[in-house]
């Protein structure tokens, strides 16, 4: 297809098919004349990824170049993959590595032993449950976190959904595209439907007695 | 105790201090003289709650004060309270109400009515479900969101853990700072810990097979 129609049909417009052209992000067609080139449904489905890293993912032009450098390494594992697509969906938290961080460390280091995760200590994921863990104490509110192994195995249940969802996926693209409309759109349902449960959690628990 | 002492213990700033009894988020102290008032510990609570408001949950003075006014009636109920706070620390989310969105919602009620929650159909928590639905179906990503019980099963068992620790606290002011560090933190947490066991996870499925 000409790349009117690529646009049309991924909704990117060509000004900016043409950008994701020039900074590599795409791939270029197939030239058929001086002017003209021809793109295909590997194209449709990369700018279909790009929009979701761009849109859902929030990315920088630089963190998707990490996305699709990994998605397009041929010997890379599929794992490594994932962990790149989630890696740069994730902000990096930014408190003091002092000693109140460490021994918050400390405590998500046995979590994570207790449930038997095999997981990255140096990923953002963990550095923002050791903050959050840190902000909490700070807070005065550190008892709190004692629930952390409920939470853990909820967030098990969740994860064992969503790879069998992403690992059903053949296509390298399509695989990351869900990925980071998994992750993306599923931290707002996650967080969503916890409110909700917390609404139906509460009217059951407390029905309507008045406060002092 | 006086507003240099209030403003030391509390952590915020006098002109901020002064900025909040202006405008009545703050009540004013017991004058002991012409220009100087004595604060108490009631006061030091208000402040952190609003500073937790703040700070944690984002809230704007407008949102502040509906949960301080809710936080502050009398013959309010405990269930009323919590909701307020809930609903000023959520978005509305911002997508027409046609007929992918009515579907959708028709999705979230048959969901809520299998488990049982009692919840309120107007409450962002409830649009932002729904808008994910469709957010997700518009990405062709529909089936996704047949995980959707797995979701809300484990959104039930945080909740009760989330419940347990705030109508443990006595204090309004002091329960509704543990409901919005809860809320806003527990966020972050449990995305975070979603994250973890979804490297854990593809770790356990995917060992280091090579993609294509």
């Amino acid at each position: 297809m000409r790349i009117k129609e690529l646009s049309s049909r991924s909704g990117v417009s060509v000004p900016t098919i043409k950008y994701y052209l020039r900074e590599g992000l795409l791939p270029a067609g197939e030239l058929v004349s001086k002017n003209q080139a021809n793109y295909d449904d590997a194209h449709l489905r990369r700018l279909r990824l790009i929009r979701a890293l761009v849109d859902i993912g929030g990315l920088t032009i630089a963190a998707i170049r990490d996305v699709l450098a990994a998605a397009d390494t041929p010997e890379e594992t599929v794992r490594k993959i994932l962990y790149t697509a989630q890696e740069n969906i994730s902000v990096r938290p930014d408190l003091p590595r002092d000693e109140v961080w460490a021994e918050a460390e400390r405590n998500v280091a046995d979590l994570v032993e207790r449930r038997g995760w095999q997981v990255n200590h140096d990923s953002r994921a963990w550095q923002t449950v050791v903050a959050v863990l840190v902000s909490a104490r700070e807070l005065e509110h550190g008892v709190w976190t004692h629930k952390l192994d409920i939470y853990a195995e909820a967030c098990e249940r969740i994860a064992a959904a969503d790879l069998d969802y992403v690992a059903g996926i053949e296509e390298v693209d399509a695989m990351l595209e869900g990925v980071v409309v998994g992750t993306v759109l599923g931290d707002t349902l996650v967080t969503a439907l916890r409110r909700l449960a917390h609404q139906s959690e509460s009217v059951r628990r407390l029905g309507d007695d008045k406060h002092e």
